[in-house]
């Protein structure tokens, strides 16, 4: 899993039918959020994640990415391909 | 998932015929765009996805990748591992 | 597999109920700890791991990602993308 | 997908049963192939992938990589994580 | 696929139960080994694989990366993401 803080949301009504009910966060991994990287760089890193858990904007939280999203959350159908899975309890210190 | 522009397509004649009838989209993953980088790192990033919503070139895309694109699009005995599967409502402010 | 150095953990309280019981630590790949990167590089290429081994803070670990951490640990139902599966006998010189 | 070039191939007479009879053609993604990249970057990026559609060296392919390789070529027992799927009508202009 | 070189081995006494008797290679890619990157960057690409064909250190070999390491070489139970599946016959000229 990668740590990291959900920054936004996007919203997309033509999707497929599989994803309908999901909130789909942009999540911006938090290791790459040091201040030797340049702002790009930062967003290079950027996915998207349903969300499972109910995490809100400026929380850490834990992404799981790859088949454990799907399988993980009980979506084996669905084209998902990373998840939030947790919400760190306390960020402080990880950036 | 991550969020990309379609910036053309490919043809392929001579491929799997499990591939038959699929529309192969150049996707360039959006966060990358950022004036910081080269004409040059954007390219790199490029992906192609099969595209199951009907998306046109230039409009904003969630792209999932590896087996949830495969058997989230249906298409479990297909080397597919890249799929457009939503459509961002409104992609300004994303680059 | 790649090799990691146990570096700390992380709590989270409000995670998928499939997550429960397992201890989640941060893992920073060995062969990124060259001097000749820079502190931020380093953290950039953190990942979490769950732990079925035991392993403590400062110990050198093999860390399987992919689907191989959820069905190689028995957790094929859970949300994980990465595990730590054994512990190096000794992991001098391999910074 | 990525779309590559074939720039070669290896020649592996000691290796899994469960490749015997596969050729391994080397490929160069090429989106990463732009004069603003070093010829050390170009060679970075270069995968094995096998070959069911009969490519040559010089064409533009595409590529599957991961579970779409073993599965979608219908060799799902083997070690295999890419594979040439489809060879470009015309590649003129992607580099 | 990728080509690497077998550049050393690491010992793991305790590990999974699923890994007992396994070797633990470590594959430096071959792709990444010009004299334009530094040591520091090679090293930074390293990853442990399993010994399914018997490589010795030095030799160039075929590893095969994901769930193909894990199913391709009969061990859909082991928490396995890389494994050696092919020795090159020659890997003269591939650095």
């Amino acid at each position: 899993m990668i740590i990291g803080k959900v920054v936004g949301s996007v919203v997309s009504t033509r999707k497929s039918e599989k994803l309908i009910g999901n909130k789909f966060m942009i999540i911006e991994p938090i290791h790459q959020m040091k201040g030797g990287l340049s702002q790009e760089s930062r967003q290079e890193s950027r996915i998207v994640a349903i969300d499972i858990i109910g995490a809100g904007i400026g929380e850490y939280v834990l992404v799981a990415q790859g088949s454990a999203a799907r399988i993980g959350c009980g979506m084996e159908d669905a084209p998902v391909d990373a998840a939030i899975v947790g919400i760190i309890d306390d960020g402080a210190g990880l950036e």
